[in-house]
This record gives C-alpha cells, sequence and structure tokens, in this order.
C-alpha cells in the first residue's frame, strides 16, 4: 500500500498507471504534477489524480512512490528538482522509453539517492496522449521492462515490479544498453518510418489525391505517426547510437530493395517478402 | 443480372466478389479458374463458386462477366489463352492493383476484345489470402477505382460500375498513370516498408529476442508484411517506374532523418513529427 503517489507527468501513461493503482486499492493519494495546468484540471475531474502540485520539488516531500512519466528529454531538470526534498524511504521509478540516457541523468541529478530510483519502461504506447487518453486497463498482457541499477535494494525493485504486476503487466528485467539496442529496432525506428512515410505525402502539392486514395494498409503502417512529437524527438535524440545503427541498416536494406525493383529481379523480391510473411506468421501465433 | 460470372483467380478478392454478387442475386451460376486444385475445391465446398473449370479458355466460352483476380505478372497469359473464346456480348474486368501494365498485356493479349475490357482495382487487400479468406462484405465502404479505356463502351463502364456498387464500394474513375503513380506512394511503398521491417529484425542471429520485445506499434507497422509474396513481386515489378521514384524519395527522407538524429537536431526531428502527426490525424477525421 503506498499512501501518497506522485505523478510527474499525468498523461497516457502516468495517468493509465494511477487509474490502475487507484482501483486495485494500492494507493492512499494520488498527486499530479505537470506542465500543463488545463490538463492536470482534466485528470482530476476524471478521477485520476486527487490533487494538483505546482513545484514537483514540494510534491515529493511527503511522496511514497514517484512516477515519473514526461518525455525523457525533460528527465534531467527534473531529477535536479526533487532530489534534495525526495524523503528517504521514497521510491521513483519511470516510464521512459529510452533507458541508458536516462540513467545517466538520473544519476547526474540524483546523487547518492540514485538507490532509490528503480528504472522502468512499461510497452504500452498509443497515438493519443494527454490525461483525456489514459484509461484503466491500458497495461493488461502488455510488457514493462525494468532495468535496475546495481545500487537498488531487492525489496525497492520487488515493489515496483508487484505494482506493473498488479496493474496486469508483464514484468522482465534487462540490462540497460541492451534494452535500448532493441527497442532502437523494434519501436524508435517504426515509428520514424511511420511519420516519414505519412510527412512525405503531406509535403506534397497534391497530397489530398493521395490521402484520397489511401487505404487500410496505409492507415496502419502510419497509425504510429499519430504518436507524441516532443516525446518522439526526445526519444530519438535520447537513443541517438542505436537509433543510427538501425537507421543504417533499414536505409541498406531499402537500397537493395531500390535495386532489385530497378533491374526487375522479382526471385531477390520474392525471397524477401516470402521470408517476410513467413517470419510475421511465426511471431503472430507466437503471442 | 448476369447469367455467368467466371471467376479467375478465386483468392481473398476473386472470391468475396463472388460472394457479394451472389448474395445480392445478381448472378445466376459461378465458374472458378486458378491454378490451385484444392483452393478451387476449397472455394465451392465453401459455396463461393458453384463449378470449377480446367482451362480460362474454355470456362469464359459461355461467360457473361469474366472477373480476373490473379497476380498482375500472371495477367498476360491470361488475356491471351482466353482472347480466341471470348464471346462478343462478354465484359471483362480485373482486379489488379496496377493498371498500366494490365492494361498493356490486356491489348496485346485481346487484340480488338480488349473494347470488352474495363480495368479495376478494388482497394480490399488484407494480409490473408486464398478463398478460404474470401467474405461477403469485403468492399463494403471500401474505394475502388476504374480506369476505363477509349475504346469501352459506356454502358460497359457503367455495369461494372453498378456491380461494386451492389459489392458496397465506393466507384471513383481515374487514369491508369495517375492511378499507378498514387498507388505506388500510398500502397506499394507501404508495403515493401513493411515487408523490410519485418525481414530486417527476421535475419538477425538474435530475431527471438527483438520479436520477444517487439509491441502494438511493430505489429501494426508490419502488418502488410503478411501479404501475398508473388502478389506483391508482381505488383513491384509491373510499377516498376513510378515505385522507383517513390523509394528514391523515401530513402532520402530516412537519410535526412538519420542525419537529424546523428546530429542531435531536435528541431528539425520535432517539426517533422508535429507536420506527420497533424496530417495523418486531418485524414483520419476526413474518412
Amino acid at each position: 500500500m503506498i499512501d501518497h503517489l506522485v505523478v510527474i507527468g499525468v498523461g497516457l501513461i502516468g495517468g493509465s498507471f494511477a487509474l490502475d493503482l487507484k482501483k486495485k486499492g494500492l494507493v492512499g493519494r494520488i498527486t499530479g504534477v505537470g506542465r500543463g495546468r488545463a490538463n492536470l484540471e482534466k485528470a482530476r475531474e476524471l478521477g485520476i489524480i486527487d490533487a494538483i502540485a505546482e513545484h514537483a520539488g514540494e510534491a515529493v516531500a511527503d511522496a511514497d512512490l514517484v512516477m515519473i512519466a514526461i518525455p525523457v528529454g525533460a528527465m534531467a531538470a527534473l531529477f535536479r528538482d526533487i532530489a534534495p526534498t525526495v524523503p528517504p524511504h521514497c521510491i521513483l521509478t519511470d516510464a521512459g522509453s529510452t533507458k541508458q540516457d536516462v540513467i545517466a541523468v538520473a544519476r547526474a541529478g540524483l546523487g547518492e539517492k540514485i538507490a532509490r530510483f528503480v528504472p522502468g519502461h512499461p510497452i504500452a504506447g498509443a497515438e493519443t496522449s494527454g490525461a483525456e487518453a489514459a484509461r484503466s486497463g491500458l497495461f493488461q498482457r502488455k510488457p514493462c521492462i525494468l532495468t535496475p541499477l546495481p545500487e537498488n535494494r531487492p525489496q525497492d525493485v520487488e515493489a515496483v515490479q508487484a505494482l506493473w504486476k498488479a496493474c496486469g503487466a508483464q514484468v522482465t528485467n534487462m540490462e540497460p544498453m541492451q534494452h535500448d539496442k532493441v527497442y532502437a529496432a523494434v519501436s524508435h525506428l517504426p515509428h520514424l518510418v511511420a511519420f516519414a512515410l505519412m510527412d512525405e505525402l503531406a509535403g506534397r502539392p497534391n497530397a489530398e489525391t493521395y490521402f484520397l486514395h489511401a487505404g487500410s494498409g496505409f492507415r496502419d503502417s502510419t497509425r504510429i505517426a499519430g504518436s507524441h512529437p516532443e516525446m518522439w524527438r526526445d526519444i530519438a535524440l535520447a537513443n541517438k547510437d542505436a537509433l543510427v545503427v538501425e537507421l543504417d541498416a533499414f536505409i541498406d536494406k531499402l537500397a537493395n530493395i531500390r535495386e532489385w525493383v530497378a533491374a526487375g529481379d522479382g526471385a531477390a523480391l520474392e525471397d524477401l517478402f516470402s521470408r517476410a510473411r513467413e517470419a510475421r506468421q511465426h511471431w503472430i501465433k507466437g503471442k
């Protein structure tokens, strides 16, 4: 039982986390902190939070658990803000999509209090954002990765695990570097690809004609291009090294395909399409 | 009312077309033709077709309407096969995803009978294929493009339009070249991108680790990588010129993004992501 939960960033992820824990009776009261006053008021209206705090540093002073669910680029300043006032018993955790950089800024900002920070990443993004997008059940059967630090106390890691499990998430642990490499490939690259597909057409003088004829394939391929621009800017920059490796590999692959199309090499294309289809069917079946 | 409908290629599209027309009482009997005997028997078992014909040339001899729904690469031979036996009153139409090349092989194969061929393209692909994937209602509220020829009689074009409308499709006419340019961008490129995203991970030694962590974003981004490899090989080759233009533009766009990520240019990334998101929201709202 958490007497006082402070959610910093009451959007899709932070808000849904709060709703789930409240529903399960695992929290006493919830304070929300964030940049957007209107969003926080909406969150209070929707029953996601009980109170609004102006300053993160004040809000955490009597917190038992702090969930940090803001764009990763805003986390360095946040850790600096809250470091002086976080009480010794309070556990900190986050929902950032990249882990090495978040850990680096947490270390820099929190100093010795880094031991209380258990880094996490729930895989439940959507193309919606803000408190209005939050819903109980969002994390049901979704993966949640924790990347515990050597300094963490086992009972704190277990406490964060238990909360995510209470939200219905499937919790596993990973090394931060491995996490960032894997998510560069399975999440960050596909987001950039979706944004690029969308922007390529949107920038054309006759964009309307293209969109008029786009069907369900284009719709699904670009679903995640509806994601939050600032959040994804931060993720792209935070995971720069792994993402550049993925972009290079993907551009190479498309350049090969381009050569096969230009040369009329149907066999090479069919081979690739068949491998891709088979891999996808295998993956979907296993899910 | 069509006394005798011949469907060449009883898969997702051809089969669903047959089911819809049968349900509406617009056809007398339906004969299926195709390469796969097992698929045709399944189609008959499912009530999609009434009879199976071994040879397309024989089947069309007493047809009133012929729907050609086979991979576009197989159409040249098909038009040659049926040209001698197509009766003068019979209307031919197709469901190929590219139009300029289909029209070219139709002209070459059909000779003077080209006037009876009304080219079409229903936009209702899915990642499933074969007679078992066919279902009544597939075309409901889906676009269907016709690219009529100068030789077509207006009443034949209207007849084909009426059949697609009876299936619930939203029928519009386009120039064949415009069709191929637009669909290279909104459909063919996204398919190649999805196949490439999938194949890139599938080819890695630790592919299992990646797929284990792939979530709903990756799932939707790669849905169309479950599409039929041979069909998409043919489309890529048939629409080569327009597709190479699209691939070049898209590779350029990704190369820009790669430079912005590498250089840490958050403003450029956020601009692109914001434009993409806004365009997508605008598009979805209009649908």
